[in-house]
């Protein structure tokens, strides 16, 4: 198996797919055990540099992979993910390994226990749980030291940095990550992955240290196919988070592509500081689709989606007051721990976020509701929303994780977002986001089904 | 200050207040100090019996209440809170004093943080954390070792078992106390306390173990007074929990009386298994209700009631598979952590759980929504509902802490409640429930007030 990939093109490296390889474990031509060792193989090679890792557990991996091994010959597998390797964001507590949430204090902290849907997914569905992936500080800013699999000298993206890299290096098939602003989505592009951000509340994150009202578990993935079935199956086992229905559809497998009638482009508060050369790309890709015959309607065209420009303008600032009265607690509960436990960068914005006050929070929270109001009532009209998912390709150093801009948005309206590698730049990966309404996920994965099947 | 209590009449047994001795510590006729020392006091005497308390931390709770003695003293107290003893159910983490969870599993377990709502509470109102009080096991319903304060045959109620004890027995002014299907109201009935579950979500639940869609964090006090201030301090520091408003309403002052004018009576599943007295005593009460002015309406003469009490007939079993589908984790996850370590109730009822699907969760959530719809439409018409907040008083017998069926229907509806210590039987108290709307809890809080003082 090819393990460099240094210079990203498009369509040319194939990232690492369970859903290919799997009808090999039933006639014994491949295995789950042999699987993992490709991949235990990949990470030892690459994650010197990589350190999309924070820890592994092979020999319980092992233990898993033969078990599912054995049922695939046996002709019994617990379901389409046996024996699939998988990683778990920092922020997911594991029986078998610490949590440490990308922060000192809870350096080498075990919970002894696994987080809903790892549990759902290791129990349940056979999924082989390999290792615990960086992330930044609590999910927040502050960058752990993952490098981007295609240039080292380059972010990942954060806060999903070590899933991103991980399944972008093709040491994974597919990695939990959790998006706020656009924690998963933009370091997906970042890394050349099929990025799924679900519904708000679609995925169960009991367990996971991310309980926010934007904060979404979601999926990095070498296919689209491979994020689909596990976040189905992570539904139908764990459910989404209480009270809510978690993802409709009809089953793990990738519904049917659907090319759409009437998208538009949402281009957001973002636009205006995107590269030059990636807006470029999105014009030409959405030039490409109305060449296919999809109607793509923008702000200047059709007065809804102008509207919902107009609603989402100041969704970063706004997310901010959201999210700053949020996480106020713990924050501010870790700081009396001691001096210099919290970055510089987090102690300062929770300084900021002690002065927000209860009027302002629920004022802003009444802002998030026009905005979603505004983009429900396009529901009838248009199928799903084409974007950029970052600003531009990774950038350069790794002291920031990248602008998330791009997908403050879709995290502020809780909507579905995936990601599809379709388009590259400096020999870097970007995607192009395609964004559908709240728990409208499996058509939304049906239109990114057909983008990435077409490749315009 | 007089320990027994033994036998219960409304009215003459005045429960420890925080308001009441406030005025005095400005003047230093009293202190906090001394008020806590009052507390640890009582502790001393009757802890033994009523085994409310898990832990408390008395050294540490002196320093804060001498703390607070000096800023008083100073003329610059933290606000109307500082000093104030609190007693926190242990599903609620704190940072000074282990979170058992009434599960050997966790015996022990520090988490070496104060829950959101603590941490407020704690660091920026100035109140005092006495103690950990018992709780079922994970907040259900295998029992703990505590007794009723005003007969040790009886229970005392659950899940908040210890902290409705403690209160009831005068032990402290105010503690934390979680409802997912009865928790609060029920066992507030059952020791003479005032009984408060706001509104769902209006009280962040950040570090609880109670984190499903009915679980409502909320406070067992010996005054309507001090009930009110607690819950509106905490959620105007830590907010409710993420996504939700918080308590609306213009301060930590006990809202005016105010006499209701139209209010129905809302019987809900559990009338026919209520004892014959309690139903005989509402009924009076309902009366006396009517001859003081109010309009009190039933199913016989509002159809709208008719219909709310038709769709609540279902929502104990309804709530069951809500609660089965969404605490099937954690519990699992800690069944394998060894034999026996579960209760043999919870771990049977996890059994059934397991078996519940997806589409049967999403079915029960949609008949739930269809109970608050149904709620809802009478917000106009009708100021709040009374009813039994108990079955009668607490059954004798310590092996179940009672039939949780009066808080169903309110606990489904997310809708605000106080239980007023207005009846008694048997020598034993007996509350009378008043409910209002989502958000609402002012209003209903008013009215309450007016129960209270008014006394019919």
């Amino acid at each position: 198996m090819d393990a460099s990939g240094t210079a990203y093109e498009p369509g040319t490296t194939r990232l690492l797919s369970f859903q290919d390889v799997r009808p090999r474990f039933a006639d014994g031509s491949d295995s789950p055990r042999a699987y993992l060792e490709r991949c235990l193989e990949i990470i030892a090679l690459r994650d010197g540099e990589v350190r999309a890792f924070v820890a592994t557990n092979p020999e319980g991996a092992r233990r898993a992979a033969d078990a599912a091994a054995a049922r695939w010959k046996a002709g019994r597998p617990l379901g389409p993910l046996d024996g699939m390797p998988l990683g778990v964001k920092d922020l997911y507590e594991t029986e078998d390994m610490p949590t440490g949430m990308g922060s000192p204090i809870y350096a080498g902290w075990e919970s002894h226990r696994d987080a809903a849907s790892v549990y759902a997914l290791r129990r349940q569905a056979g999924v082989v749980v390999l290792g615990k992936t960086v992330t930044t500080e609590f999910g927040f800013s502050h960058p752990g030291p993952t490098t981007n699999p295609f240039d080292p000298a380059r972010t990942p993206g954060g806060s999903s940095s070590g899933s991103a890299a991980a399944v972008g290096a093709r040491m994974v098939p597919v990695a939990f990550g959790s998006q706020l602003m656009g924690s998963i989505i933009r370091p997906a592009s970042y890394c050349g992955n099929y990025g799924y951000k679900p519904s708000y509340g679609a995925l169960n994150r009991g367990g996971g240290h991310s309980s926010l009202s934007q904060s979404h578990l979601g999926l990095h993935a070498g296919s689209l196919a491979d994020a689909w079935a596990v976040a189905f199956e992570t539904s139908r086992l764990a459910g989404g988070d209480p009270g809510y229905p978690g993802i409709f559809g009809s089953g793990a497998e990738l519904p049917p592509a659907r090319p759409p009638r009437v998208l538009a482009r949402l281009d957001g508060p973002g636009w205006e500081i995107a590269d030059g050369a990636a807006r470029d790309a999105l014009g030409a890709y959405v030039e490409r689709l109305r060449a296919a015959g999809v109607t793509v309607l923008s702000r200047r065209d059709h007065p809804g989606v102008a509207a919902l420009e107009e609603a989402v303008a100041p969704c970063a600032d706004n997310s901010m007051t959201i999210i700053g009265w949020e996480l106020k607690w713990p924050l501010a509960a870790y700081r009396e721990k001691g001096e210099g436990l919290l970055s510089r960068s987090i102690a300062d914005r929770l300084a900021q976020w002690e002065t927000i006050t209860i009027e302002q929070y629920r004022r802003a929270v009444e802002i998030r509701n026009e905005m979603r109001r505004r983009h429900a009532v396009l529901r009838p009209a248009i199928e799903g929303f084409v974007g950029l998912p970052a600003p531009g390709v990774a950038p350069r150093g790794l002291a920031s994780t990248g602008n998330p801009i791009m997908n403050v948005p879709s995290s502020t309206l809780g909507a579905p977002v995936f990601t599809v590698p379709l388009l590259a730049q400096e020999g870097m990966p970007l995607g192009v986001q395609i964004m559908g309404y709240p728990d409208g996920d499996e058509a939304t994965c049906a239109i990114a089904r057909w983008m990435d099947e077409t490749r315009l």
